[in-house]
């Protein structure tokens, strides 16, 4: 069997994650047993939401373990099978973890998803037609749930699910504002995403300077907000939204790291009458197979068209996860394994 | 006819109101033009969202106009009628103001809502069987839906809201668990409220401490949040709500004057999956039949016994109305008038 190379968790970060918090080690895979399904991995998927479990604090996952390899999606092919149904050659996503290799257990074979990467991109199951995707869909079609002509806003707009999220709400007749760190980012998601507008938060210093910004290219308000980020970007939407607005809440990640991101004027909430709902998208199973439809159409034709920032090599993800969680990447950030 | 003393509005607060905003003015009721109902009041509600009314902010409702009388609800009696329907002697609640007398126009009779005080004291149609009351339930069978079993927190607990939120959470099978200011209002809110428990903020310097001191009283968590308050209560609540917990956003009467009232940790909507609603209970018309229904039985049967504060005159209503603010009443705070 191949040798298999892996990232584990060593030691939990106070503050800021560093490389020393992560190890590589090497294994032989092991034999199948009946029932069990070797994938190897051509991409790792690296995504925010890995960072809040690297706490060992009370949330919506599990913390990550000490001392195993580290949980992430994958996308791969099949190169041995004791599985009826999954055969070598076959292209699967699953959640096979930060390393070379899957050995997928038996109970666990229901979780991978067989794919046709003959006009979709297999890299684009972990980002618009995957995990990320069906976060911006969830978001937009059962929490903001728009009219045409809402203006929508979404932090972290070039990322992989702020920009699901533009095609989406294009796709249903919104103004779509993005808010992204930079001018390439920006000019990315007018030009390339087609947004109608896009606000560089690092040209801010506070929120009610930004808040400007936004109102400027938002003048009638905004009725759905969908929030990656938290922090001085909430507070800077929070003011422009209408009455019976309604704010998706899928992440915080300026305060994964501990850095206190209050939400200045709760009172908004009741003044402008407005719904806040935090999600996490692997609670609402049955939203997906439509999510997925329409989100592979969309990049299938060319409509949605993901930028990508791709590390080489198992051994070079704890350092990319690291340019992710400080906004370096571009696009959706994968780690290429072949 | 009669003389009407009324409380005028004659200058806006910045930061806490005092009695120099307000001014007391006699004039003549005008004589009844057809179509027009002469209402002579018994008593003035006093309510906290007043206070938002009194700036010239945007806000959910129009601000209170200058130099007019204070808008508020009203019961009283039909003592002149030029309106086919409303016959001398028949009691009323409306939105009469802060005076003792309302000429009601012909187009706003249709907010006349003739009632029965046989078995429900006058008084508890502006308290329990009256918005309060169905603000009450709105937040509690709209909002937070419980199931029987679930714990359920509510701020102003002795208040008109707080106490009508206890009797229908105890009615559906709930825990209840109140926050009052001070050991008398909590001794009333358990043992004639019948509450499971109630926390006297007063005790505690800091969210912390009082989140301690809930959880006490809350060792399963909350799955629902009634908030009246904001501030440092919310804050202490919501690190206690537990997954897909629902929070009714009511009032935020910490904040009116223009005290910050952050939100500590926004994150937790997003850790627990919870869901945020502000509402405003005149927009759900839809709702009041029910409501009433299920309000005016509890108190005609007892279980649901409201205490008042009960200010006397008019000119009381200004000093009332800042007691109120203060948290100095106790129960419905009201203004009887004749």
């Amino acid at each position: 069997m191949p040798l298999n190379r892996q990232i584990h968790l060593i030691s939990r970060p106070s503050g800021p994650p560093g490389l020393d918090n992560f190890s590589l080690v090497s294994t032989p895979t092991t034999d199948l047993e009946e029932g069990e399904v070797l994938v190897r991995h051509h991409y790792l998927s690296l995504d925010p939401y890995m960072r809040g479990r690297m706490n060992d604090a009370k949330s919506y996952a599990q913390p990550q373990a000490l001392n195993q390899t580290m949980l992430g999606g994958t996308v791969g092919e099949v190169i041995a099978s004791r599985k009826p149904g999954f055969a070598v050659g076959d292209k699967v996503v699953g959640m096979g973890g930060w390393q070379e290799y899957g050995v997928v257990p038996a109970a666990m074979t229901g979780m991978l998803r067989k794919v046709d990467d003959s006009s979709i991109p297999l890299s684009a199951y972990l980002g618009a037609v995957g995990m990320p995707g069906v976060t911006a869909y969830y978001g937009l079609a059962h929490i903001i749930a728009p009219k045409a002509g809402d203006t929508l806003v979404v932090s972290a707009a070039s990322g992989a699910v702020g920009s699901a999220f533009g095609a989406l709400a294009k796709a249903r007749g919104c103004q779509v504002v993005g808010v992204a760190g930079g001018a390439d980012k920006c000019a990315y998601v007018v030009n390339e995403l087609g947004f109608d507008a896009c606000v560089d938060y690092k040209q801010h210093l506070d929120a009610a300077s930004l808040s400007a910004a936004l109102q400027a290219v938002c003048p009638q308000g905004v009725e759905g907000y969908f929030e990656n980020v938290g922090g001085m970007v909430m507070n800077a939407v929070l003011p422009l939204m209408n009455a019976f607005g309604r704010v998706a809440v899928c992440g915080m990640i300026a305060g994964y790291n501990g850095t206190p991101i209050p939400m200045a004027a709760p009172q908004l909430i009741l003044m402008q009458r407005l719904r806040f709902q935090g999600f996490i998208v692997s609670e609402h199973p049955q939203v997906w197979p439509a999510a997925l439809a329409e989100l592979g159409a969309l990049v299938a034709s060319g409509t949605l068209r993901v930028r990508e920032t791709i590390a080489q090599g198992i051994e070079s993800a704890p350092q990319a996860f690291l340019g992710l969680l400080g906004g370096r990447n571009f696009g959706k950030q994968l780690v290429k394994l072949i």
